[in-house]
């Protein structure tokens, strides 16, 4: 790709996330809005549009990448994204829904550089929001009288239950000691807790045209695909850095002590550098000098090499499913620049 | 109501309820093993069919009263109870994600005489099985060819949505002091934490008995007052104790400092003895002559007679909607047993 076709990539990408916020943002508000007034108020403290103290604020509610993709889907295949415009709400509804109860059970503070909810109003009130978040998702779905809907329901409901399987294996990984890991199951983990959701949302948005049972498959290996493509980036980035783009300082999930795919990789690769790994993440790690020797380890035994290469091959599987769902190359553009948006190959 | 009539209605309930286990047990262990495997041991443990090492349990996952409630209001409006049997393990699977979440929330250690799940298995593990017990019991709603599954989704999110309201007015009226909550927030919340479920399970089995809306709210209405109701007498049972049926001791509830219903009518009274209430309830409350001088003062504020008044009200509200669902007064009688059962008149 010319740095003039990913210009154009980035661009289209941005262009369709925002056509999408515009099209989703007025019904998720009114579906939030719905909520009793204390689960409300966590909630749109949550996506951004209040403050901890009810007053507006002016954050934003993520990128809409999940619901882009369910109406990007859906054109795909000939289908009027309108009519998708409930569906898409209902998957960002559940991806919220993972959020607040991941930032509860990970303990993290920060998200979207606020205080997280549990943070700000207890594990009460954020492990509730997140129950009645969902309740809400389904509640869309099962109120719409578009002809799939039972069965996008069927679809979202087996998602959410493979993203708890993800965030529970998430769990268990991160109690084990760093030889005592495979690389196996941390590319189901991530599969189940990134891949999933992004596979969903590409999945109902073909649901929602009207497309038969096998593009919708194929529109789920997509997403799935581009999914764990966009982890491993996001896991190279989570050691090498890129504060300027996403805010991450270089080495975070070293000193975390995260086993992310590139790290396994690494100390499932018996090298002496794995050795050296797995000596540093059972020890603190939280000097500069132990991070950095860390991340070197971790180029020297071939994680870093193997996450770029392995997403680069789940970027061409998602292609190739695309290819499968959607016949006209020209159609499935719009997918495309997304996935390649998501992957930060773009930009 | 004589001896003998109670004695009957105690056998017809208990009779029923056995039916019922029968009945669904089997289709909510089928729905609990599609669960993904550390899911699934969790699950097992917290319906008491495994021990925490994944060895065989002869625990009972519970009386069934809600799934007997969905199947008995079938019955009642003519419907075939095996149509309806999904819709009582959904709503069973629903009633105990809020279980696991609840005891998360409140702390709790203890449930049927076994630690909690999240004492066992930890906050993490708890909150992400409750999660998937919500999305299965939708999965199997959504998965459900009955023509009504749609309408019984929207009814059970919308309950689902309900109790995440109450319990969450629980945990903040639980933090105000005992001069700042009224009897009206109270008694809103025990009906959205304990009548809505009761409420939406009676009304589920309306709905697959083909019945019409006015009868499937009539039946919500029945569920909910007989909700109110058992809440009622549970609150007594919390203060006035009946180790010998429910386990529970005297006091459990003063010594917690729970705001429960005829605390807050004690509390809310306007008599001396409210405000020698409101003193102990500022304080520890520790020794068995405090919590007898608190159990004193809640029954010389009249907290005890409200209670027991309201609750004999709140069944007689009951009635009036049973009597409004279903014409004939025989076809109500298993309804009107369990519902007796439930608020323990007739044991």
């Amino acid at each position: 790709m010319t740095s003039t076709d990913a210009a154009m990539g980035e661009h289209k990408a941005a262009a369709l996330l925002e056509r999408t916020r515009d099209a989703v943002d007025p019904h998720l508000r009114a579906a939030v809005e719905t909520l009793p007034g204390a689960i409300r108020r966590v909630a749109k403290y949550h996506f951004g549009w209040q403050n901890a103290d009810g007053t507006p604020a002016s954050g934003q509610a993520g990128k809409a990448i999940r619901p882009a993709l369910v109406l990007a889907a859906a054109r795909a295949l000939g289908g009027d994204p309108d009519a998708a415009v409930r569906a898409a709400v209902a998957v960002e509804l559940a991806h919220n829904f993972t959020l607040l109860h991941d930032d509860v059970i990970d303990e993290d503070t920060t998200r979207r550089h606020r205080p997280t909810a549990w943070a700000v109003f207890g594990v009460p009130d954020a492990v509730i929001t997140g129950d009645a978040m969902l309740a809400l998702a389904l509640r869309l779905l099962a109120d719409d009288p578009h002809p799939v809907s039972a069965h996008a329901s069927v679809r979202l409901t087996t998602c959410v239950i493979e993203l708890c399987a993800g965030q529970q294996a998430d769990c268990a990984l991160e109690d084990r000691g760093p030889d005592d890991v495979t690389l196996d199951e941390c590319l189901a983990m991530a599969t189940a807790k990134t891949g999933a959701l992004l596979g969903c949302a590409c999945a109902l948005g073909a649901l929602y045209a009207g497309a038969g049972e096998s593009a919708v498959v194929a529109m789920d290996g997509f997403g799935r695909e581009a999914g764990l493509a966009f982890q491993l980036i996001d896991d190279l980035i989570g050691i090498w850095g890129d504060t300027e783009r996403t805010g991450k300082p270089v080495g975070a999930d070293l000193t975390a002590h995260k086993k992310s795919l590139p790290v396994v990789a690494a100390l499932t690769s018996g090298t002496p550098a794995a050795v050296e790994l797995t000596a540093l993440y059972r020890g603190a790690m939280n000097t500069p000098e132990e991070v950095r020797a860390a991340a070197d380890a971790v180029d020297r035994a071939g994680g870093r090499d193997w996450a770029q290469i392995t997403a680069g091959d789940r970027m061409a599987r998602a292609v190739h499913h695309l290819s499968r769902a959607v016949p006209g190359a020209a159609d499935g553009g719009d997918l495309l620049a997304l996935a390649e948006f998501v992957t930060r190959r773009t930009h």
